[in-house]
């Protein structure tokens, strides 16, 4: 009997309609023969309701140390809201008739890291499910985002963590699928606001939808591609609130077909920064990049280009809004000396565009058809960066839909490979 | 260095700052030089709001055995409110410099039996408290209501358990007393919104607390009480919103002095039935009696009298909004031919009025001169049941403020003994 880890997220299991509604689908693979377990979220909301009863807790009047919590507590509530729904599911599923039980953190065991808050899945072992499959259990309902520390207490796995658990009971268990329920039907070629062409994409490489997800296609979790990828877990996205066949994020090997360019992601609300003049030495660089990873700033492109002897331009994009603190540190950090430059120009009104697929690695020529496409448009390339499987560029951001749309039309994304 | 054991109800811990409030309840008594157990409850309305998703998810369209639910998934779900406040008052502790944590039931352990949704607390060893307190733990702040069944699952005690899980952690670590606070300020004589002349008791006895609890003085859960007894735990019962001495619930023996009445309980809605000439021959209480509990009918008082040879009147009283469900079932019984009876009286506009006091053992005429009191004020008494520490009365519903005033007055339960 084959075994399906199905996860529902948040807005999927909203209220008790909801989770009825995620109940019927997984009744429904039940009837197919599956053993299943189901990960469930919080109720939307709930996470972050609990998030902010624990700021608040720890910024009290009476606080002799405002604003430190002890992220062990943090857990302990925090971890409170996926107990509810894995309860409630049950109950719905006993309802239509199968032998549904909740599984808590604690009672797996999820054996994760004590970095409280953020805590890794270290272990799950499956004895304990087993047995309980062998007595009739047809469904386990776990509790996402959660597991048990070394130290017996609870842990939270981080924002989003319930996909990281259904990865890893899906490793745990060898089951035949991942399938991750969502409000969005699959993976699209590029975000259907920007072109009516986007395309729902039948199947898409690990590799790819790392990729795409980093530039902010935001349906799973990075974290648990990673994961998924590295024990070759065949995970699926769909809608919980349809039954129109979803995305396949798989083995780039399990991928038949495919066009050269996979997906196109973009990224409004970049900036560039350069600073012109640096003395060009070893370890400037690091010099440059330390102050700005202190002040918490996601740099993202980085490129460096030698302008004249013994001296370098150092470009960067980051999000628009960190310009001012980025500013701040760079300045900061001339003044105490570590570094020198001779000016800092900033351009605010950038965006990213990257086209994305595993195909390019054996298909020459695709970074130079975007650029010529970007040409013929009139579209000005203000920086480049690329990776094996993605070409990514910063164009002024009046130019952002333009440059999507015509890059889907150039490399057909529309039409099934 | 001497164990406390503190306990904060709902209404206590409703939001931040009762937490907060709580916590320097706490903190004074750490300065004291206590250890300090703390039992919490959930925010007041969140296990209701818990319940109500679980028979909202027991009973949806979907449902092939409608309004059923697994007592074990009620645990899971319910038991999670107390989760977040323990988390969260340890948190407030933490800011006020205490070195405080929070255990859910599982991680202490507190072993309880596997009768979901009412178990019973078997042990709570005391290894994992002691070996933390031993490290510097300065207050445990522990989840109510809650333990952990024989087969590793969540258990929860039945409404109010958290009185039950402060009196079974101040038995298992020997405390030097369990303070209960909840929103009144202690044990009064009567009701003071019957007269104001009642007094807050500085002590009462196990025994006298039962009966009141039993009798609607609905402070203190019954089992927490028995418990307490059993395990001759001091109890003490005070406000949360006030530094007032409570009333301290202790051994007979630890009461020097008390009036020979302690207090007055009344209830208010109370019906009283007569089953009129029925056959009067072994087993015919049995036969009238079970229907009625089957029915989930809780009698209260029951007085059998002779009537003429060989029959008799058989009496007893209930809630007023069971008779018409206790007339049914005793019509039915009646039917089937399980006993039979002449006509039913009924008589829905009664209370119920009692005084109560250990002093009644050592002195004759407590009951006559309730009587004789009732008596010069013209009330009729309807039904009497006595205990060894109890009278109670039935009188008419518009005698009940005036019976309990003139009680009051005449027992001299404003006096202090």
């Amino acid at each position: 009997m084959a075994l399906l880890v199905m996860k529902f997220g948040g807005t999927s299991v909203a209220d008790l309609a909801r989770i009825r509604n995620a109940s019927l689908k997984v009744k429904r693979e039940v009837e197919r023969g599956h053993q299943v377990v189901v990960v469930v979220s919080a109720m939307s909301g709930e996470t972050n309701k609990l998030v902010g009863l624990v700021n608040d807790a720890a910024s009290g009047a009476e606080a002799t140390a405002p604003g430190f919590y002890d992220a062990r507590e943090y857990d302990a509530v925090v971890a409170s809201g996926e107990l509810v729904t894995s309860g409630l599911m049950a109950i719905v599923l006993q309802e239509m008739g199968i032998q549904a039980r909740s599984w808590q953190g604690w009672q797996v065991p999820v054996n994760t890291t004590d970095a409280h808050g953020a805590a890794r899945i270290e272990s799950i072992p499956r004895a304990n499910l087993d047995a309980k499959f062998a007595e009739g259990m047809e469904v386990a309902v776990i509790a996402g985002f959660q597991g048990v520390g070394p130290d017996g207490r609870v842990t939270t796995l981080g924002r989003g963590g319930s996909d990281t658990t259904a990865v890893a009971f899906a490793a745990a268990l060898n089951a035949e699928r991942c399938d991750i329920y969502t409000d969005v039907d699959g993976i699209y070629t590029t975000d259907p606001r920007i072109t009516a062409k986007a395309r729902k994409l039948e199947k898409i490489a690990f590799e790819e939808m790392l990729e795409l997800a980093s530039l902010g296609a935001k349906v799973l979790q990075t974290r648990s591609v990673e994961l998924a990828m590295r024990n070759k877990v065949r995970l699926q996205v769909l809608s919980s609130f349809n039954d129109e066949p979803g995305t396949l994020v798989c083995d780039e090997e399990d991928i038949m077909e495919s066009n050269v360019v996979t997906g196109i992601a973009c990224s409004r609300d970049e900036a560039k920064l350069t600073l012109i003049s640096v003395a060009d030495r070893p370890g400037v660089a690091a010099a440059i990049f330390t102050p700005l990873a202190e002040a918490g700033i996601v740099v993202d492109m980085i490129v460096q280009n030698v302008a004249e002897e013994g001296r370098t331009d150092m470009t960067f994009s980051c999000p628009v809004g960190d310009v001012a603190k980025a500013e701040a540190a760079l300045e900061a950090a001339k003044a105490r000396g570590e570094f020198n430059y001779r000016s800092l120009d900033k351009d605010v009104d950038v965006a990213k565009v990257s086209i994305v697929g595993v195909g390019m690695r054996s298909h020459a020529g695709v970074a130079q058809k975007m650029f010529k496409n970007l040409a013929d448009d009139g579209v000005n390339i203000k920086v480049i960066t690329t990776s094996e499987i993605k070409v990514s560029v910063l164009v002024d951001r009046k130019y952002m839909e333009l440059t999507v749309q015509s890059l889907h039309d150039a490399f057909e994304l529309d039409r099934a490979p």
